[in-house]
């Protein structure tokens, strides 16, 4: 039910994620009356794999986390939960208020044994492939400890859905050598190194989309900033190209003969393309989408939860953290 | 002396700006061998404006800034500061290693009084106008204190730079809404807003390059992860407009006819037209270049030099803070 267009995105993803995903079977949570209608415009009211399961409220976008937690139970988005632990569904995607997702995510399925905290992470695109960037937002203050469980759960993540054996991973900082940034980063660089996965060290801003690693490690805050100066930087471009094409006749002219590459350019940097965050570290599937996600956006963050289940991330976590608390790690400092 | 290009592009940048800036005097600081040939090639030899300051070293770029204050006491850099403390000059540019630059102005310069940390500060571009963002990398980590100053400095640079009477200042945070952050950042508004600049409230990262504000405030570590992601982000979108462009006939003949336009949308969107950053704080004014400029952007750098002597931008932030000194300040927390 949310998002900034409701059902109308949802089902019709829904109907997509159907026609291209095999096996999947979808449970449609929320209004059964606005569903229904959706679910006839859309051709899949005799579909066997799409049912609804109703619910009676919808958390608003702008909604305090922990009020939407505490007086919405019968909220779309708790009981979609609630179907997730219960077994019912193997995950739940939604386009709603992030902050309620995690609070309620977090409060009905648990963090796994071992991870301290969740965290939101997602696929930007990069000269030399793709990259996920995780804390994007549910952690603003992160010890090194985090920070290193991250490290764990990004690789995973990346070794699953993009299918990459030894994913590098890297941890942002304001230098590459070394002696750069504070104590904390140092430390933060010692457990990863020491944790198992393909450390590659210390990266800057701009290897975010170099894609010069696999995994690029931040605290929410970081992240979140990053995130979204890459969005506005990419509305400018957008901006200055379209006022400078419509400068006067023969900028049109160009314009229409440049049509289908800068087509072709929106279509590659697309953000929809890249639509659909995952939160990690917790006993269970959950998948964010965009609020203002399309229908073929919404879709690809379906097929991100599609690809988790069918690695089970979730215990491929759990394993990887129990093998590292079992193991004694010695960091030297 | 300093970077990536050495004498060519500082002294080619030094016949432009005695072309353009009328009352500007320059004393170019370095090996007076390679400086005298250059000044010869750019026919600036009997030019009354331009001089040379022999100095004997040269600061590496990945030199530590430690050891370059302690070691090289007559490198070009070191000795452009002493000029400016001792009032033969009135600014200081260069291209040279930040680090040390920040270092040796710190230590040379000193803080003026009231301010507890220089920091950088530089204009970006944005859909509704450009923004100054600081700090960019002196201050890892940032009290609320710290960025009270700096959103007074910031607001200082601007009222100078760009002319405006009022600027607008806005917070780096993850959400616009009052409750967003961590209480460190919630106590920075509050100090911000009772300072007596014109406080806008909290900013996202989406607002950088939307130009939302005309100051943003952040501490160094996300403002130098910022700046250098959005770096990242535009030779991304290079990248794939050149490789689309190049993709067949067709696609190479739409460039041709793009071509015009998108030199233009290059041209206004091209780091180097905003290539100068203030190191801010300091009882003296030091303008740092990007490494890599070429002649007209390290030319800007000169700009901004000659704006900040003829507002006195040192002068104006000391007054600033002793008049919000000598002012008790109610907070409520």
């Amino acid at each position: 039910m949310g998002g900034d267009f409701g059902p109308r995105v949802t089902v019709g993803a829904a109907k997509q994620a159907i026609e291209q995903i095999p096996a999947i079977e979808l449970v449609l949570v929320g209004d059964r009356d606005k569903l229904r209608h959706q679910i006839e415009q859309y051709g899949l009211a005799d579909d066997q794999r799409v049912r609804v399961h109703h619910a009676s409220e919808v958390v608003d976008m702008d909604e305090l986390p922990a009020l939407a937690l505490k007086k919405k139970k019968d909220s779309s988005m708790r009981v979609a939960i609630d179907l997730v632990k219960s077994g019912e569904v193997q995950a739940c995607v939604s386009a709603g208020n992030t902050g309620a997702l995690m609070a309620t995510s977090k409060f009905v399925l648990k963090t796994i044994r071992g991870i301290s905290r969740p965290a939101i992470c997602t696929e930007l695109p990069g000269v030399q492939g793709p990259t996920h960037m995780l804390d994007l937002g549910a952690n603003l203050e992160c010890s090194p400890e985090h920070l290193a469980e991250f490290a764990l759960m990004g690789s995973i993540l990346v070794q699953s859905v993009e299918n990459i054996r030894n994913p590098s991973v890297g941890l942002l900082n304001i230098g590459s050598e070394e002696v750069k940034g504070n104590e904390s980063i140092k430390r933060a660089a010692q457990l990863i190194a020491a944790s198992g996965v393909n450390y590659y060290g210390f990266v800057e801003g701009d290897d975010i989309y170099k894609g010069t690693v696999d995994v690029i490690v931040t605290d929410g805050f970081v992240g979140n900033v990053s995130l979204k100066t890459g969005e506005g930087l990419a509305a400018l471009v957008s901006h200055v190209l379209q006022s400078e094409f419509k400068r006067n006749f023969i900028t049109r002219l160009g314009a229409l003969c440049a049509m289908p590459v800068l087509k072709a350019v929106r279509r590659k940097l697309d953000p929809r393309r890249y639509n659909g965050a995952s939160l990690l570290g917790l006993n269970g599937i959950v998948v964010k989408s965009h609020g203002s996600a399309d229908i073929s956006s919404f879709m690809n963050a379906i097929r991100i939860a599609a690809i988790e289940i069918e690695n089970d991330v979730p215990s491929r976590i759990s394993s990887a953290i129990e093998a590292h608390l079992d193991q004694p790690v010695e960091v030297v400092t």
